[in-house]
């Protein structure tokens, strides 16, 4: 994180970080990523990586924002899906747990 | 990492996480978190540390796919982005790198 | 519409066009198109209508291969936004329908 | 078209309507018509005409505030796509251009 926070201090872009554009940033990134398998699952594994860096980059600058920690923010929501989706219930499915 | 990948082997979902679906999943939830900025900049933080942990929670997935650690992505596209984006040429602008 | 499928027939592009891939087409395009709002409002109007049209393009060959009309598609939703958002409730709100 | 914008004009809803709110909008509804296929290619149709539905009219409104027709936008980008790729070196190959 620390890393991440002097790259954007030493050129002066946290003026462009805002939450809206980051949340923008992260939707853009996501769907680079996603065009690696535009046309199927076969996708290039060092681009994928790069798109996914990306948007790491953007989520963590936005949890950042947000004085949140990354790992922390997941496993709180864990906590959330795991009610939403008991393990005997939702074993093998991937139906949304309002159709379990 | 082990929490998600516990909550995942629980309700044997990897069979639902191939490198394609996780792509899917992160464009999908870095929409919902975009929603969260549809019509302004005010959001509920509540709910952008929800989407975000969302978004957040299928990166890693990814990344334990492809055997990789997010932070480490992280930083190794930081050195590609600090080369293309030179402090001097790239301070306090969001101009594109083909564009400075 | 018959130009767009002669266009799609003469590189023998249709075994690509799966549902599937066009949904996905359509994100990645959209995110383009967002792309040029990355960070503010002020867009290059001509990249805007290009990327729009690659957006109206894949949503095009998706409504054809769904064989729906895309004007009659949005007057069908338009009657189920009618009735959701009724006039005296929504005017002047952006509040979602379940939060009128 | 004059459906849809009577449909805005008596919710006065155009002043959330700038070029960015549609841009994040067509995004947003994009991803909901992903989600349709989120973990494969069997989707519910009712579902993907109603979510296309929404791409369509955040997509034919942006086209509206830029004095376009959706047609004409897809026709004119057409031409370019057809120069970037000939019939004979795209033929059966999703291949993007600058890879022919």
């Amino acid at each position: 994180m620390s890393h991440l926070r002097a790259f954007v201090a030493e050129r002066d872009w946290k003026q462009f970080h805002t939450n809206e554009n980051l949340a923008k940033s992260i939707a853009i990134e996501a769907a680079e990523l996603l065009e690696c398998f535009q046309w199927g699952d076969s996708a290039d594994e060092a681009r994928v990586r790069e798109e996914l860096a990306d948007v790491l980059t953007y989520a963590f600058l936005l949890a950042d924002s947000l004085g949140a920690d990354p790992t922390q923010l997941i496993l709180e929501k864990l906590q959330t899906t795991s009610a939403k989706y008991p393990v005997e219930r939702s074993r093998g499915t991937s139906k949304k747990y309002d159709q379990l």
